[in-house]
């Protein structure tokens, strides 16, 4: 059996991920006009230890950009690692025999200034246990108004993307998955509107593989536009206010539930790429219930709802 | 067996919490000067379910400062509940036998508006499953800067607590046990500079419980004369910033490691009291690390040496 992350997919994806990273913070930039993106280049070699931190070595690409105009905060990362777990017991978390594992991907989190352009992720990754390789990812919309246009622009170009690849994928399943997944049970809302999310697809690899780029090429054209159309709009310092707390509500998702930050968080990720999916700035008040009839309780109700992007079907 | 909750240190200990709310809201009003608590008295009485969920009938009184003069966000709970757990799956999570259980206790988490007073944080519990009963607890400083005479203070008001009552427990026990538990695994970082920690103390009840009374009393004189000293000092816009960056550590801590805060968001706790721990606001940056030789880096190294409060021994 050959080195997981020596095969062909492996390295292809790797290198598709990478340059992925590349035309996306281009663009950011572009769209954001004053900001730049600190390009933060690591390489790491960690032995690992008996406490269940696997041996990792590889290296990657974190870019982040602080203080933009556009956004607020927005981090694009790329890794290609390898590594060895140190006990079956900890490699059990993923699908795969043996200890040694690889993983490439792209992710990506953009926090905006703006409270009228939605906080947005996207995700897409190769991983490989023994001999078993698989692709995941996903991407999903976080507003804080409900704006009809922008979730149904956002939505039907990821979906045409499913369709595109129906051999491989159905796109009413993988928006199923993206309500399930991103879901505070806590507090028994979605984290936001929808999108898609897969895992764990060590099916039919060259279709996955295929559908895999076009979804990850198709991120700019679903988020971009949304972003341009409310750049220039202003808002207030009670929508503001509403922004940081629905933020409170994404760092609650991301450090309770989501599977990856907290795989990473315990199993000795770079800690500064996994948290840089964390806003600027969150806040939390006791027991907020927006003023019924609101924009703000609207948006509460889709949230509430747990299929919020039915009504666009 | 007794219905758990129904004994005479169960309904002793509810009171006691009960009271010790009154008296330290009472303090913290009076140490505010502007601000007041929301009193929010609540009850329940839920059928559980399947996934989970036990069955829960109690009440409460969960009391917030929100915007006050000294005190940026603040709760003090008092709980009183009986459970059920739907299986003994869920009930392995507490010592004991048997499906029933019972837990009162006093919660208090205060974020000040200085980033010269600290935050801080106490909890006494007592909590019985079938014929077992124990009590837990504990109470711990983090300022966002090494204030030796604040931090001096703290440690020493609960250790005299501990070597007034070293019939039965030892301060080094629970000073040790303090600093291990709020430590964020991922950052290498204590949440503070200690104070103490104990928990599943079932042996020795009539000895506990005089020692839990007398630490529930410390908590005034431990934190009140700190939040005395610094309210009227000023602050400036960097070292606003640096608390925000801290309390983000601090939501990091309650969301990814404390098992009391896990446990209740996915046990059916109620939400609004359990994260009444978060602050009004945090803030994240990409790999921030203070300048060299700033109070901000000496705090910083105190958090990273294991031991916060060895110095003072």
């Amino acid at each position: 059996m050959a080195e997981p992350g020596s095969d062909a997919l492996f390295l292809a994806a790797s290198a598709f991920f990478e340059t992925l990273q590349a035309d996306i913070v281009d663009a950011l930039e572009r769209l954001d006009g004053g900001g730049r993106f600190r390009r933060d280049d690591w390489t790491r070699d960690d032995p690992g230890n008996d406490r269940g931190l696997p041996a990792l070595r590889g290296r990657g690409r974190t870019c982040v950009l602080e203080g933009g105009a556009v956004l607020e905060r927005g981090g694009v990362a790329f890794t290609d690692i390898r590594g060895r777990f140190g006990s079956e017991e900890f490699a059990r978390s993923m699908p795969g025999d043996g200890l040694e594992f690889a993983a490439t991907g792209l992710s990506l989190v953009l926090h905006p200034r703006s409270p009228h352009i939605p906080t947005v992720h996207c995700n897409y990754r190769r991983l490989v246990r023994g001999g078993t390789g698989w692709f995941g990812g996903g991407a999903d919309l976080t507003p804080n108004y409900v704006d009809r246009q922008d979730i149904a622009h956002f939505r039907r170009t990821l979906r045409q993307v499913c369709l595109d690849h129906a051999d491989v994928v159905r796109a009413e399943d993988l928006e199923r998955a993206c309500d399930q997944y991103f879901y505070l049970g806590h507090r028994g809302e979605t984290r936001g509107v929808g999108g898609l999310f897969f895992d764990h697809r060590a099916d039919d690899p060259d279709r996955m593989w295929a559908f895999v780029q076009a979804a990850g090429r198709a991120f700019l054209p679903a988020w971009l536009p949304i972003a341009e159309r409310h750049q220039a709009r202003p808002w207030t310092d009670a929508e503001r206010q509403w922004q940081l707390l629905r933020r409170g509500r994404y760092v609650e998702f991301n450090l309770v539930w989501d599977r990856g930050t907290l795989f990473g968080l315990r199993t000795g990720g770079r800690i500064e790429s996994i948290l840089m999916s964390m806003p600027a700035h969150a806040a939390w008040a006791y027991d907020h219930a927006p003023e019924p009839g609101s924009p703000e309780a609207e948006m509460l109700g889709v949230l509430r709802s747990g299929v919020p992007g039915q009504w666009l079907a």
